[in-house]
């Protein structure tokens, strides 16, 4: 399985993703599940996948051939709003899904893929979206400021009660990171390393971005201390009366 | 959906369920998704159950009726041990998938359910087991302590910080009630009111229930004080050293 977040925050976007099913291709700008367009200050892109691999791998291809062979239609480079990059990045999917699906479908295998694409065009505001297996698509709004992908529910609760769109940035990814720590602990399916990248409001440019492996002397401190203060939490919270 | 939780402790069982989707019947020693079955001094035997209602309503019908009727085979009340009330249940489940799972398969709608089986029969130790919509069945070891039947991934990462088999029963209800308020606030589908059962190891009778309720001033007490607390320890974790 997977676990991957974006975060849509007054003063960016926030990624995260797992790498535990990763078995992807390493090159200049991908990492993980966690793939990032870049144009420095028109436009940055970054999509989160999850699902089927050769299926998500194929959409990345897809949306990487617009940047080297002009066929006419409009491109993740060309558009002039998120929400076409959105659409490019649905009917990439459904491209892939025509393709292969029936194949797939014929041997048994789940080809569903999902994926978030955030990031920011000139002359917009950032803008998150949460990609169907189908296609379809919803944007991230003040109400619904972050999705994820994969084995949400572990690290919900600890988001739900933290986040919210004021929330800085450094507060975010110690959020995410606890958030991520309550998944790993609970399901084996998700594991490090973890690709986090800050997108800073308005820089359009790729911000920066960190790779968690395991032994991450910070990763490691926050676990512990979060474990710990959690349990001196618990240990304040007061007996309820109907136990004696 | 539901969300129910037992957990097999050193020192006993703890049951806890919550009620949104319960249409269900309301009688003596019946509340909400949690049927008690007690012989005082002998045996007691407790059912948490999720899924279709009408199904896990016709298991419950039918174990209820083995106390009344006589029809020469074994019943919950006749049998040795937990291991035979398990498959007992299992049975009942089979039984009505028989009668109405192919009518409720005609019509689209899921027939499965859920089961968690929990207590203690004198000259046994108290045990536990997950009933599958098959009818097999799992128990609880040291090693796996708890079962949860639905929405049990949000409430999951605190009992795999605190719960060991050595906790102390109020320590369990904490724990187990800051589950229900971490899934309560992610999922719309659970909800109050919710029952919890404690039976003390070798009491071999009903032991402390209590519904807590919309506005229950020390599950009030306790969402907030662990909110607060969380949100404090949050505060308190270092920063990583890579956002500047």
């Amino acid at each position: 399985m997977t676990y991957c977040i974006a975060l849509r925050l007054d003063s960016g976007i926030l990624f995260a993703s797992d790498s535990r099913t990763n078995a992807g291709v390493d090159h200049v700008a991908t990492f993980g599940k966690m793939k990032v367009f870049e144009h420095p200050n028109e436009r940055v892109m970054v999509v989160l996948s999850s699902g089927n691999l050769s299926i998500t791998q194929s959409v990345i291809n897809i949306l990487e051939q617009h940047r080297h062979a002009d066929q006419g239609g409009p491109t993740i480079w060309s558009v002039s709003s998120m929400y076409d990059v959105a659409c490019l990045v649905g009917e990439a999917l459904r491209e892939v899904q025509r393709r292969d699906g029936p194949h797939l479908a014929a041997g048994n295998i789940d080809a569903s893929a999902s994926l978030l694409v955030g990031g920011q065009i000139k002359g917009e505001d950032p803008r998150l979206f949460n990609i169907y297996p189908q296609g379809n698509f919803i944007e991230a709004s003040a109400d619904t400021l972050y999705f994820q992908l994969g084995e949400g529910k572990y690290g919900k609760p600890v988001l739900d009660r933290v986040i919210t769109t004021a929330t800085n940035p450094v507060d975010a990814i110690k959020c995410v990171l606890v958030s991520f720590d309550s998944t790993i602990r609970s399901n084996i399916s998700v594991g490090l390393p973890i690709d986090v990248m800050w997108y800073p409001r308005d820089s359009l440019r790729a911000g920066v971005h960190k790779r968690i492996v395991e032994g991450d002397a910070y990763f490691s401190m926050l676990r512990q201390a979060w474990g710990t203060g959690l349990r001196r939490v618990f240990g304040e919270l007061g007996n309820p009366d109907w136990m004696s």
